[in-house]
């Protein structure tokens, strides 16, 4: 018996800054029937990520904002319940751009990859193994470029892209400082993700510890943040040093372009390079890095964690909760079994 | 009969911004015998760089200040008249870093090249064949990396660096924008150095010429001077767009850090690099770009202005007036022969 109707997450109305749970209303739609060439898949996991702020906001992005009306933008991974598309069975776990919805019904473009590590949780596909792993992985690897030895700093270090930025750096053979806000994230800094050094940015004197965290200076600056935590780190760069541009967490708004110390000349006296990160550029690698980061989870020198709210009723609220900081882990929205 | 006395131009005081002629003062001061291992240069030209600026500032730079009562650190080219060095013979054309001086003793060290292009002025050597022409050429083609096709845009366009690097963009087959203060500047650009555009910073309407001269976006942004002129140029690059930043003429002082826009958004929204680059990086290529460079001279691809200030006299004032834009192409100061 195939489902009837389907619950979505819709964009009500255009949110300036950090999209707000009254910026969206549940609603009940009818699901029509498949056609050939389409697959349903009933969505298990939806992932909550920083960009999905930008996804929603009026401002020129790297991607068309989301309609207002239209089900929120969101990848998410489920189990395909029923198929009229030849490349996908029935039982296949699939992961993508299938929306903050209870099912999708896709002619398979939005799909990004069938998730193959049965051995795994399935939510894994949407963290450590999806956009946040190969997001960490390219954008240091790629971008970064690390040698062993070099001092690499990560903002939003307990993140669930910046603690796999850190793990990787380190697998990489360099020194690692995080930094993160509050004594809790700081401290699974060191004993969870295994860096060497963790700053509080929250904390008084936080410029003096980031100092004391980099004697040698900073070689790769991955950043999440923007603002004032990167202003301190790029006073700190060597030469040659690679700033990887990754996420602008820190600030609320860019409706309103804000201004900073310029970094021009911290560039060019040290030769050195400020690159923004679209994982979409790598695109065509993805199964390299997943296999390569399932691997290091399978052997345990990559480690994750997962912050789970339960009910497509959290899926609102979850983006400002990320923007707020208080998630311990990827976050993730678990959606019941409707049926 | 070799020289007794040598006329330097001394660092006297220490400037905070742009240094002027009373930050400097000729002393003539006796010349030493050559020793083992030595070489006598008479300087023929002094070559007038941005860079000089900050060679001379107290705050940390890529060198070492230089120190006062110095004489000037300079790029300079003249004949060897005397040599005790196994590398070097009487009537030997060099360039290096010679100094604000009639005469250089060195042990060879400053020197960066033999000058062999006799076919063409020597004075070249520090211009088009020099610091000026090597700097675009690796700035634009090991850093901005054009494509037939992309949209060059380059600030100070009818200096020395610039005008190579809109020369160079059109050999590669780039669509090349220049940018230059007022209209006879303007005019240079595209009467003397080919731009297809040109656009004049000084004149009303300043952003709306540019955006007329740019429909398609910016590819690669060669910025010769940051400040408001580059943020301007910021806000229209395409995805994967290269900015090179290879001067700061705009902004008058670094010692108080001044602020701008925040480019994070625009380097991660469009994927784009942003880079300093300094000439350091490529001396092992020197030869490689001297030896295009002047082919493309010699087939007149590639055309250059100089304004040649004549005296040691002239030497101190010769900075600022660099940085005032009054001079018309390369500008260098020609010593007379003291004997």
């Amino acid at each position: 018996m195939l489902p009837t109707h389907n619950r979505q997450v819709q964009l009500a109305s255009r949110p300036v800054g950090i999209p707000q749970a009254d910026h969206f209303s549940i609603v009940s739609v009818p699901l029509p029937q498949l056609q050939p060439g389409e697959l349903l898949v009933r969505n298990e996991f939806l992932s909550i990520d920083p960009a999905m702020r930008g996804w929603v906001n009026a401002v020129a992005n790297y991607s068309e904002p989301v309609a207002i009306g239209a089900p929120m933008r969101s990848f998410a991974c489920g189990t395909v319940v029923a198929s009229r598309h030849p490349g996908y069975a029935e039982g296949d776990v699939v992961m993508g751009m299938l929306g903050w919805q209870e099912y999708a019904i896709t002619d398979g473009r939005p799909i990004r990859r069938k998730v193959r590590e049965a051995d795994l949780p399935r939510s894994l596909s949407l963290g450590i193994l999806g956009i946040n792993g190969v997001t960490a992985y390219f954008a240091l690897t790629a971008v970064g470029r690390p040698r062993p030895g070099d001092t690499v700093v990560v903002s939003t270090a307990a993140g669930a892209v910046g603690s796999a930025v850190g793990q990787i750096a380190k697998i990489a053979g360099c020194s690692t400082v995080g930094i993160a806000g509050g004594a809790r994230k700081r401290q699974l800094c060191r004993d969870e993700f295994g860096y060497d050094f963790a700053v509080d940015y929250k904390a008084a004197g936080f410029e003096d510890a980031l100092s004391a965290a980099t004697p040698a200076g900073v070689d790769i600056y991955h950043d999440n943040t923007a603002g004032s935590i990167s202003d301190a780190v790029i006073r700190r760069i060597n030469r040659g040093a690679r700033i990887v541009v990754c996420g602008t967490a820190s600030v609320s708004s860019w409706d309103d372009w804000p201004s900073g110390p310029r970094v021009e000349r911290h560039l060019l006296n040290k030769a050195a390079r400020m690159q923004g990160f679209l994982i979409w550029d790598y695109e065509h690698r993805y199964e390299e890095a997943v296999a390569r980061l399932a691997d290091w989870v399978r052997d345990g020198r990559l480690r994750y964690r997962e912050e789970i709210l339960d009910g497509i009723e959290q899926a609102p609220g979850s983006i400002a909760r990320l923007y707020r900081g208080e998630n311990d882990g990827k976050l993730l929205v678990r959606l019941d079994d409707p049926r």
